[in-house]
Formats: C-alpha cells, structure tokens, sequence
C-alpha cells in the first residue's frame, strides 16, 4: 500500500537503512561527473581542504537520494522532486564510511485548486558512522492522493 | 594558468562545451540511485507525469556539474561547493538530448578575516537543444587568491 498526501503529517519521520560507501563506485562517480583529483588521488586529497580522499559531493547528494528512496514512505506515484531548496555539504563523505538518511516532513501543502495534488516539503539529513552530518537538504516533492 | 578570486566579476559568463545524454549511462544511474519506473521503462514513463523516459534529476545535476566543470573558469583549488541555495527541474532531460550548461556569476563575497579567501555565487542553467531549461541552480563556491 502506497501512501498518498493525506497520509503525511508535519514531524513524521523516515530512517533509511545503513550502507557502506564502496570506494569503486565512488571513483567511477568522480571520474564520470567531478573528476578532481581530492575525488580521485589519495595523494592529492591529502593535500587538499578535504585533508584526504573525499566523495563529489553529487554522489553524496545522489547515494542520499537512494537511501530516501529505501526509507519506506512509499509515496503514490514515485518520489518526483519540484525543487531543492537547500543542500548542504557540512563535512566530506569518504569511501568505506557508513552512511543513513534521516527524513521528516516540514509542510504538507495542498493545492487549492485541485484538492486531490500538493506538495511535500522534507527536511533530510545524512549521517556517517560517528553521527556526523554529511549532508543537510531540504526537498519539495510532488504528492497526490490516489483517485477514490 | 588557473583564476583566482580576483579574476571574477558579478555578470561574468562561462559557458560549456555540448553534450548529448548517452542511454545506457542515464540508464545505469538511475538503476543505482534513482530506480523508479519512470526513469527506467519506456511503458511506464509514458504513462507516469513525465510522458516518456526522463533521466533522474540527481544524473541531470551531476551532467551539469560536469558541464560546469568543463566551462573554463579553472578556478584556483578547485570546485569546491559550499552550498546550493536553490536547484529545480523545470522539465525533464531525456536520452538522446544534447545538453549545454551556461554560468553567471551572480556575487563575488571576500572574507573580511582572510581577504585571500572567499566565495562566489554562480547561476547555472542547463539546456536542451530546443533551448529549454532543463535544470536552474544557484551555487555558493569556495574561492582564493594564490598565495602572492
């Protein structure tokens, strides 16, 4: 059973599952979309502001995205993204950290119009291993409820 | 020669080179981060909002990213994004487009504490080739000066 607008409420909360960040894919990522060498090269990571080998920042916000996706709430119709308000990268994710995603809902807002659409606006966080914020983003999601 | 932050001013423009979204890699990130219907199934996409097989909007900002990286302004340390303040789709990119991304510096901020560092705000727009926008973000990105 998907759950449709009406199932939302502000403060509700999902938690994805916990996976490790593979250090391959996180290469393969640079070297395709932000091929920089504190993304590719431990050497020259260590000597950048990431003092060591630091995940693009797009992979962080696209490994979050499929740990929101993991978190059971199942939304009718898909996870469909009008607008990212804001997206924060506090500090830098590395290959072989642990990685979940916390999301609770800030606004359910329905349109006037047309009663059965709206929007879900979504506060995420992402975490490391120690609990360290990875990534902070806050998301407006299309919702709907299902035709009766 | 790379630039510094003394070689940006507001209105300055950068634009990327042209590239055309290849299938099978639009395909294979969204089976990784993004593997809903409508990102992967022809059948189902026609069906859903999109009207037809849409990349994930997290391969369209990180194509971008990419593109941006691409645009020449070669900046001193690297891209390294402190924040997004704003990120939409405002339609879908599908395979098959070509794509560009065309940038603006919108404010260059210097640290009152440590003039040799600070920020710049850029507008990025990426288009298909019907000069559609297909993706508008505002980025805040860590700037310096090399040391004199």
């Amino acid at each position: 059973m998907s759950r449709g607008l009406s199932d939302f409420h502000v403060g509700q909360r999902f938690e994805s599952p916990v996976v490790t960040v593979d250090e391959t894919r996180a290469l393969d990522f640079a070297r395709q979309f932000d091929p920089q060498p504190f993304h590719l090269d431990d050497q020259a990571a260590s000597q950048s502001l990431f003092k060591g080998l630091a995940t693009s920042g797009w992979f962080t916000a696209s490994m979050s995205f499929r740990l929101i996706f993991e978190s059971g709430m199942d939304l009718h119709g898909g996870i469909i993204g009008r607008q990212i308000e804001s997206l924060q990268w506090p500090r830098p994710l590395r290959p072989g950290d642990t990685m979940r995603v916390v999301t609770t809902v800030a606004r359910v807002e329905r349109s006037d119009k047309n009663p059965r659409y709206g929007a879900l606006v979504f506060d995420h966080e992402a975490f490391n291993q120690n609990d360290e914020t990875v990534l902070r983003m806050r998301s407006h999601v299309l919702a709907q409820d299902p035709v009766p």
